[in-house]
């Protein structure tokens, strides 16, 4: 699913960062080992290296392409049992586990304008003759899974990307949506959030276009000339409120078995209030030119060539969505090589294996490279090398729908996953490029270390250096200046998107989530140009990043495999959490200005006095001024946190400068302790009015979708001017703060204690 | 000429400032009286307003737009003789001053795209039935004058807007445009810097098209439907260096009388080297559609749709362009009243009547309002009141071309205008919103106490509470700061691009240009479409803002003539220069950052860890360091400035307080010395490699052709990285903020010393 980054992907801060190195990478610790084990550790990850090849992507994801493979699909049970009999050759102990859940599939789509003339939307994409699977059957067509069933018709209102702050615009432009159908473009929100927040406002239908600004022909040359979307390419995707809960939207909080109990589709609080439709920009643009009412505010504005006006005028529309409500079986893949001295410990890597249509680039191209990265520790394995601690590997199925698959297999398996989950690092899709990292930053030391071993194809230098580089020569001036001074390169927090948010956020099991890219822009995401032919001539065409991923993750999970102690370093975290607590303080402070500056502008009549009276603008109203809320609670616990991380880490290194090492009891208690850390940042009764998130540092916006809000629970608060829950969430966040640094205390005391043997 | 702002004419800072009154007119002081006779100004002022007709206006524009009347045209003589006709059935003494002049008219022009496919320009603007003269005979066909002669053939390359910038982006790509043609956007330079920045860059030819990014659908609906340039429209204009000199390129310094010297054309500077013509974006589309190489970047892109490339490629073009080079008559209409007690001080106030083709926007708007003002104060006048000063008022001819009716007229009268000129108040065109000013800051006060006086015909508050409420709404954080803390708003620098240069910055004639615009966006500047038709739907279509400016022109006009002691004031202008040399001192901090930065880019191989290998990138080499210069001449005569500046505020000051006057002789002399203060901040020798231009504060850009320029001399020699010069040139600044400084103590002496008289 990953909302593919298009041409902004570094704009939007969506890189994580690592650490140049100048000694050679065998002199350099590893986190988790000793010297000598170090060493042994490096010539494991260089006979992994020896052992990726190529070739096996190109072919592993031709195949798998080769016909469409979405949920509930023919194909996509092939290719998991594919997968399966893959890693079944190369020694897993593999299953496949079914889970049967709700997916609607299309039997009707109608979308008319009725007036100012007759226009037929034709709402699908063509073959073409460069592109060899375009014309098959079996695709998916155009639309957005869990839009409810509807037959409407009203005015039509361009809303912009349909985001809260754009109905303010129109209000005072004096434009209400109430009974009329939006249409509004991809981008900025997750797309989830355009319905939601139309139905919010009245609206009775929605469509979301492809406008050729952010996803066309004003990026690049479009398909298939280039690899961007074309007149008639849509962006297909799911619709279903992520950010109440993801999976099967009748069994929040449990698995999807056969015998579940499950909510009637009535009940379902994560449908869509209105129905939705996805359309191309060819089919928008008669729809567009035909919209009255006031020129559209500047930033309104795509690469159309027309005037954008807001509307409501003499453009009405027919919209009819119809879908065929049924129950399918999502077949997850998982693949175990049980660890050799703690196989309660497990360390879970996934990547999901259905696609919308063909999926070459999402999810194969990461998919192909979790594969091959299994095969060569399947190799190992099979070569005498066995892991301290359990490998799974999975593919999920249904993570285009609402990460359905592994939702449902981390609802199914909660309470065993508790207990033995170390972490969980997730792909979804790869490219050529740069490395993007985001995750827990609990892990952010560890995989700074990992991004400093593995060298960039396209470069004699790192991974890492060369991200380093994208930051200082791309980056703010803020992230130029970390990226020059800071040891570790920052990585990102995690939203939602793709299959870590069950491990994250309803578990509280660490998560990573990595790939590369930003040299392979394009337009197939979520299209049927999403193919095989398309990632050859625009993708990482030689697969080149496919080995460097299958070389990242993999370190990343042989380190932890093999680790003496779990690689969780603290001093990081703390630093991520201070900048959220920075964050939120200017966050109100910034919104108590901003709010007094407005009223005085009201209030003083400066408003009224600029208006041009030809023009529509209704006046906003005063909004209540923002009071000083109490973050000390926040902020002292935050001390704590940091103190306790600062006592974490003399502990630790002065039991690696005596380079002696924990017996070997310690070190499984230090683990468990470690593994429990994440743990202890979720509170059993979740974010307000979502209890299924539960991590208290981490979560979806509720008006974001996959962008994340740290700090969630506060930070939200404040933003809808809830200063009642704002506080309370103060308080709550604080004792999270608690409880995690009594459990790093926990940490502490055991390194300190425990007589530590040479 | 005046580059019409467009859509971003307040965010580009091209208005002006003034003061929100609480007390009523009437009690306010005004510069230059006693509290009597500000009450008597007033009551004066009162009775220009009751004279003035909006009917006038609309019937002179309507019968003055009623053919094309540019320069050399039959209808441009006639509207001379209106004018002048008008003028002396008003009571003034006018006559029609004649000067000869070059102005090419096409013989030839032929644009041809000959590969990748055979595509013929158009080059025309059609009949719109909408438009009652956009079919009328005569008109001036798309073309930029003063283009040379040519008849080039090669490949193209795009160069976004041709500024010198843009050309350091294409080097980076790799691409040369020597022997190219090179096709750039209208837009951030004034036109005449695109062909000269080519042409440097060894380009054989020029076009110039208008995107409908910044001129066109994008901005608002096309004509005729709404007010924006459509697919046939093109922006005519001239491409003269006027920032070498303007007026007639054959006549540099000397007014091109019936016999004067005359260069040859061939020895004449300031013409185009290559070839150059403007066109319609129907007629740019299939070239840019046909440009190879790399993508352009995101912000060369404009909005039609297509991708932008940069070439060059297969698409190559044949460019043909022959012009007529004849001399035409330029008609200059100068009516004078003559002034009663000071005959010898003229307060001149100017508007041009030529016009591209009809020009009822360019330059009719704003004149007709001079023409009401001038009217009204011919029946002032008539009525029995009679000006202290002499009253110039003068319409220019020849003014589109390259100023060349108000340049002539200056060099022709240059040793007299030097003697009696105190001001020079100049106008070009008008719409409907806010006031803009830009002008001498020695005029700042003054100004902004008429504009506190005049009442927005829209709102119940004065156009300065309009402005100040525009510039704290929508101005930047500075902007913004300053409109809600600074008792006068700011007034812009004046650049170039219409009559006011001649005066202001060859001869050192204190000036002013006021409009009123930003409500009545529009795309039909220098085309056909710039009708009566089109102004009456979309411009200030009541004529209430001809109005407001002929009140607004009309208060200065009188408050000069007939002030006891001429309006300038020195501590808005010393606050203005202060600004501008902190300016300078960042200028060249902020270089010294950015080049030591980008040279560590490259010595730390930064770039080349980035750039993308499939993609063509050549790395810049490294700059030399930025020394640190001397400013301390410049800051240390900045101080004195000040000082001379405070010490005849203090003097004024106690003057009105002891609520006396100066005998008549002295303020006689003050005013001699007050109207040479603006005389005191030129050099004759001129600016380096520009003699013609005097003034030391105001410069049009050797680069920016109609922006500003201040401290040229220092501030163009540091943008071009010539040390040597810049350290001359804040020698050269700082003695003429000595001599400054020493005429306005001259002028303190006379108030401290004579004695003064009740």
């Amino acid at each position: 699913m990953n909302f593919f980054p298009l041409h902004s992907c570094f704009a939007l801060g969506l890189l994580a960062a690592f650490v140049a190195p100048t000694s050679t990478s065998d002199e350099k610790p590893v986190l988790g080992f000793n010297q000598e084990g170090a060493t042994h550790q490096r010539s494991l990850e260089a006979q992994l290296d020896s052992l990726l090849q190529k070739d096996h992507l190109r072919e592993w994801m031709k195949r798998m392409a080769a016909r469409p493979h979405h949920l509930g699909s023919a194909y996509g049970k092939e290719n998991a049992e594919f997968i399966a009999a893959l890693f079944r050759s190369w020694g897993f102990e593999t299953v496949i586990e079914e889970f049967k859940v709700l997916f609607p599939s299309p039997r009707k789509r109608f979308l008319e304008m009725t007036a100012p003339e007759k226009f037929m939307a034709r709402l699908m994409e063509p073959e073409i003759k460069e592109d060899s699977t375009s014309g098959q059957a079996g695709q998916l067509p155009i639309y957005n899974a869990f839009s409810v069933d509807g037959d409407v018709q009203g005015q039509l209102v361009y809303v912009n990307y349909g985001v809260p702050k754009d109905y303010e615009v129109l209000a005072e432009k004096g434009i209400d949506v109430n009974g009329k159908i939006v249409i509004a473009r991809y981008g900025v929100s997750w797309r989830g959030i355009k319905p939601k927040v139309a139905a919010e406002h009245g609206a009775i239908g929605c469509l979301i276009y492809s406008d050729p600004r952010e996803d066309g022909y004003f990026q690049g040359d479009p398909y298939p000339k280039g690899a961007w979307r074309n007149e008639f390419g849509a962006q297909r995707g799911s619709v279903v409120d992520m950010s109440l809960y993801p999976g099967d939207p009748l069994t929040p909080g449990a698995g999807a078995t056969e015998d579940a109990k499950r909510l009637s589709i009535k009940e379902a609080p994560t449908l869509t209030k209105i129905p939705v439709l996805p359309i191309a920009y060819s089919d928008a643009l008669p729809l567009l030119r035909a919209l009255g009412g006031p020129v559209a505010p500047q930033d309104w504005r795509g690469a159309l060539p027309l005037t954008y006006h807001l509307g409501p005028g003499a453009a009405t529309v027919h919209l009819t969505v119809e879908f065929d409500w049924k129950l399918v079986r999502a077949y997850d893949v998982i693949a175990k090589i049980r660890g050799s001295e703690r196989p309660d410990q497990w360390i879970i890597r996934g990547n999901h294996h259905d696609a919308w249509v063909f999926g070459a680039y999402d999810p194969l191209s990461a998919l192909v490279a979790l594969l091959e990265e299994a095969r060569a520790v399947g190799e190992l394995s099979k070569s005498g090398w066995r892991p301290k601690r359990t490998l799974v590997y999975a593919a999920w199925d249904g993570e285009e729908p609402g990460l359905l698959g592994s939702t449902e297999w981390v609802e199914a398996h909660d309470e065993e996953l508790k207990k033995k989950a170390v972490l969980y690092i997730n792909t979804d899709s790869n490219g050529r490029g740069f490395l993007s990292l985001s995750g827990s930053h609990t892990l952010e030391k560890f995989i700074n270390q990992v991004a400093r071993d593995v060298r960039d194809p396209e470069k004699k230098i790192t991974v890492a250096e060369r991200l380093r580089a994208h930051r200082i020569v791309k980056g703010s001036p803020e992230d130029r200046k970390e990226a020059k001074e800071r040891a570790d390169l920052r990585i990102d927090a995690l939203g939602s998107g793709s299959d870590y948010t069950p491990f994250l956020q309803h578990l509280g099991i660490a998560s990573l989530n990595l790939s590369y890219g930003g040299e392979d822009g394009g337009g197939s995401y979520h299209s049927i140009y999403d193919s095989f032919d398309h990632y050859k001539r625009f993708g990482d065409s030689g697969f080149d990043y496919g080995i460097a991923l299958a070389q990242t993750t993999g370190r990343a999970v042989l380190r932890c495999a093999n680790a003496d102690v779990l690689p969780f370093e603290f001093t990081n975290f703390s630093s991520a959490v201070e900048q959220y607590v920075q964050e939120i303080t200017k966050l109100i402070d910034d919104m108590r200005e901003e709010t007094a500056q407005k009223n005085a502008l009201i209030n003083d009549k400066m408003l009224e006095a600029v208006a041009d009276p030809t023009q529509p603008y209704v006046i906003p109203r005063p909004e209540p001024p923002v009071p000083y809320l109490n973050l000390a609670p926040l902020k002292n616990a935050l001390v704590q946190l940091q103190e306790s991380t600062k006592q974490y880490e003399a502990a630790n290194n002065a039991l690696t400068t005596s380079g002696r090492h924990l017996p070997p009891e310690a070190q499984k208690s230090l683990d468990e302790i470690l593994m429990s850390t994440e743990r202890a940042l979720t509170e059993d009764t979740g974010l307000p009015r979502r209890p299924w998130f539960k991590h208290q540092i981490y979560a979806p916006g509720l008006y974001t979708g996959y962008d994340v809000k740290t700090l969630p629970g506060v930070r939200e608060a404040i933003e809808q001017r809830n200063w009642q829950e704002a506080s309370e969430q103060v308080e709550r966040v604080a004792k999270t703060f608690d409880q995690f640094a009594r459990t790093i205390d926990r940490a502490t005391t055991i390194i300190k204690s425990s007589a530590p043997s040479k």
